[in-house]
């Protein structure tokens, strides 16, 4: 339905990464490859956390119309840095096309993106919202089922424990839709992050989750591709995570396996297996 | 906070009432005498039943800029007619300036707009949201109390006994308010139609409500004026139920009297008492 | 680069034919068969003549996102009858999405849209602004090449001959373009319109020009599909231009030969040659 | 018509400029107290330097909405820093509210911003679109007055001669206005920088020019007022030049005086006469 893109490393100018890719995440929004649809022009945002020390939260910048074509967006991507940023392009399923419906959704710190659906979400959609927090319940501002996640892994700790946290959202979300009749309720890639690590999570309640893909290790690609100036710039510890590659040179890309989440942070980045708690 | 206008009767092309008058609803979008705010710029919205009987439901065309500079309202309003609509300008109080929080809000045959506010909203929003009826729930598409004081209209009734069920609604708004420690919770007038008939309710928990005005009887206008070519051609059904007045024409504008209802339909309109139940 | 379609017969709901047809101009902003894009995404715009003879020049309704997604049009499409009608989805190459420059455009009771795009346009834009009657240059809001071209066409008679003047347009261009180096200027299929009558050109300064189709005589639609109920309700004279098929009924479309023009309108429509002047 | 701003100093976050004054730009945008509107809702526009000296030219964010209300604004002026910086609000009288009719203007390295207006602007349009250089001219995007006052000072030497320049495309402007029988046919405030320069003109052809203030050195406002903490981090160097003052804090702002302009940058800044050439 959508498409993601996580980088976390070196500080780069976003358009470096937005839009010099051969299939950049700008191309997917018209080109989509592997998405359910080609087109992803319902919408649009990034979020990217400034870096100077002292600004708590990312900014965050949502539109409405199709990514391929606004122009703010090239002028921020071409005039800010950042060495933390997310990026969505959406196609909606019918929910209203506005900005409260875009991605990346922010909470103090925290960010929060989302690629997949829950089935039978209208049908749902007030249940789920009763489970959020009451003190949380107000600033939910669209009619996302992505949204309505956010505040639920919130509500159930994201803060302090994000696999626990998405794990038990996940698992009311399949309880919820079982209770109302739905067998495979879940289809997610998400990623989240509070400005230092970011956990990605890729899990279908039934057959083949959406597609997810992280890059190689900066010194395995390097070895790969001696002759590519541009890696020699990177640190160690850059990474991408998206949803389907930007490009085809071949030993960057690897797929997320099923049913699994993985963590991005200083030191060494982990893969593990995820299941809704 | 807003402005809103109620037209039925000779079906009018859109322009004539929306521009035309010396102190139009669109030149209250820029100026408004007796707001609260001057400018409503934060939004606006149409709904207009269209004059083919077969239509169900009335289109309604919303957007999230000002209406004074709105090109495609201009085109609309020059190029359709209707015998009765809705039109609402906006001021936000801090709620997203999105299409799904302009009014008028739709559900079937029915329209609501609403000019006013829930004090203490956010605290409030979960409990209200709660007693809408689980099978509409899903339908509510935006963030302002504006709406969910529709839901819950609809809710307690308001297809079979409308200020009955704008009465028990705004019970239960100053009873959960009181819950919430608000003294005074709510502030409104409201405009509501099934397509034939229009309810207009003015009401504040405290102190004077937002102003509201109705027209006088067009055989009353008439002989006031009797040069005036434009009243030749409006039948005595004519009504129009408006925010502030649209010009300065003596003996044209009555205001609504406080904690009172007004039912504009063919045949005898009535103004009567109204108190939340 | 767009698509467009020309309605003229029988009054219809403007959704019977925007939505409706399995593969209606809305399914091609995402999914075009023809085009040189499969999206076209950079806004759209509506034209009609409404229904009241006094009313002198169409309704022009233009956006600058997506059709697919844009609710008021939904609802315009729902609620307005035209009998003449018509309707474009934009790809730009480039130059701003604004509603300027969104088809079609207007000028009293005339409109015009335009798929293709002249070469090298930056370059001889100066050159043929300034051929523009300068009476008629303020009225130049937007910056494409098609809006060019219609004030060309105007300034070079349109309104008295319409096919002698776009000749004369389309002679302009291609002078221009060889003057430039270009040399195949031109890429082009219009529509205009008096509100009466529609002219539609397709031509191209070499090679294939883009696609464009009229519809069949509803009579022989009707004798090769007696099963259509639809097809009952219109008149003799209803025709549809379109810049590719609304569907794959059989002997339903026809190719507007390449160097030709086709004139609907009361009486007998015509299909004639067409040469730049 | 316009409100706009300029800041050259110590590194900022732009909201410190842009919302936190007590008069700030924002507040301008719903009640301007100086300019011919109060409301200024017909788009706004933002420029800025990047820190990083190798990004050649500014990054401008512009959009068609009011600055009141958006989000987008809020979460870029929070988040990013600047030592240069323009912002402007619209009031438009006429043209298209349109992104490319947003200021400021960009060209290189340059800005532009202008408060006022041609007198007579659409009968001269075409003549001073002709003075343009002709290799300047396709990169004509909007059709406001203030764009073409930009590329006429482009053609005539900013880059070279700022003052030269502004003098020369005034004179222009005034002997064309004359010759199309308008007495007084300019009206102007305007900023052009290149990004380390920033040059304020003030000029009307008849009367008084539309309100221009500068800030007095930071030494002396701070001699003024030792307690206020916030100037303590202001370099000596920070100017701020302004259509209305952002605040009443006395000895401060400084009206521009009538015909002449300012010129900010490192060093000694300047004030001089001006006259159209």
């Amino acid at each position: 339905m959508c498409r993601w893109l996580v980088y976390s490393g070196t500080p780069q100018l976003l358009e470096t990464i937005l839009y010099k890719p051969t299939h950049s995440l700008i191309d997917q929004s018209l080109h989509s490859r592997m998405g359910v649809e080609t087109t992803n022009g319902d919408g649009f945002g990034i979020g990217w956390y400034a870096q100077d020390a002292d600004l708590g939260s990312p900014a965050v910048f949502r539109e409405t119309g199709p990514a391929w074509n606004n122009r703010n967006l090239r002028e921020i991507a071409g005039h800010v840095r950042s060495s933390l940023f997310f990026a969505h392009i959406r196609a909606s399923t019918g929910t209203a096309v506005q900005q409260t419906n875009s991605h990346p959704f922010r909470h103090g710190r925290w960010m929060w993106m989302h690629n997949g659906a829950i089935a039978g979400f209208p049908a749902m959609r007030r249940d789920l919202c009763l489970a959020v927090d009451p003190s949380l319940f107000a600033a939910i501002e669209g009619s996302t089922d992505s949204e309505v996640m956010f505040f639920l892994a919130l509500t159930m700790g994201l803060e302090d424990d994000p696999p626990g946290a998405v794990a038990r959202m996940a698992g009311l979300v399949e309880r919820t839709g079982h209770a109302h009749g739905i067998a495979a309720p879940l289809q997610m890639t998400i990623a989240t992050t509070d400005g230092e690590s970011v956990w990605a999570f890729r899990y279908a309640s039934e057959g083949d989750a959406r597609s997810l893909y992280y890059s190689s290790r900066v010194d395995s690609i390097r070895a790969l591709h001696p002759d590519v100036s541009y890696l020699k710039e990177l640190s160690e510890e850059t990474r991408l995570v998206v949803s389907e590659p930007l490009g085809d040179l071949p030993g960057v890309w690897n797929e997320v396996p099923e049913h699994s989440y993985g963590v991005v942070r200083e030191g060494a980045d982990e893969l593990r297996p995820f299941a809704p708690a």
